[in-house]
């Protein structure tokens, strides 16, 4: 298995980020897109746990459209073979002194890279 | 790619309780084993985010035996073909009215199964 194969980083990547422009503009269709549609699809956030597809999708369409800036940091992608990933970062945002974390696996299904659980947290 | 082949559940299964019973018992040597040796992986937990094999066993050699006692819940194995698996967990602790969430992703390097990114907090 080769851990981080130049191309296959490079398309992690770029769905990481695409993701990432996605939830600071509120870009909700991407956001759906790039969450694997299968009721195991898992995304625990700092204050809800989402059990599959819809329940995340109902989630985005209620969330808040404002106060979504954020900036990285300590960002680390990892590629294992050519099919799955682990996309972690901290992240800052205005106004909150904590550091916030989140935490991907990607897997390329049916030849996308679709996010299969996330969590998102501050740290205590 | 075979989602959930039953073969493949059951190892990272095993594997999952094996870590959940060294958890609770504080069995360093155990947990150390189960995560990857590697600088790429990371550990975020409740109060720190660790990077690197060397700072999560320092962290594990530095961590109180006490109090360790928790209850899961609404526990989800996922595996992705052969080698990649998704573990999430929700948990509870005599004397915390939070709700605590822990996500691992777990890679079979080298026939071994082992935890290359983690990720656990305290739901707000």
């Amino acid at each position: 298995m080769k851990i981080n194969d130049p191309a296959v980083l490079e398309d992690v990547t770029a769905a990481f980020q695409r993701y990432e422009t996605a939830l600071v503009t509120n870009d909700v269709a991407v956001l759906d897109e790039l969450f694997w549609i299968d009721p195991k699809t898992v995304r625990m956030g700092a204050t809800e746990n989402l059990y599959g597809h819809e329940q995340i999708l109902a989630f985005r369409k209620t969330r808040s459209s404002k106060n979504l800036d954020r900036t990285l940091q300590n960002t680390m992608i990892t590629t294992f073979g050519l099919d799955h990933a682990s996309a972690v970062t901290e992240f800052t945002r205005p106004g909150e002194s904590r550091i916030g974390r989140q935490s991907q696996m990607w897997v390329r299904i049916d030849g996308d890279w679709r996010i299969v659980a996330a969590h998102v947290s501050w740290m205590d």
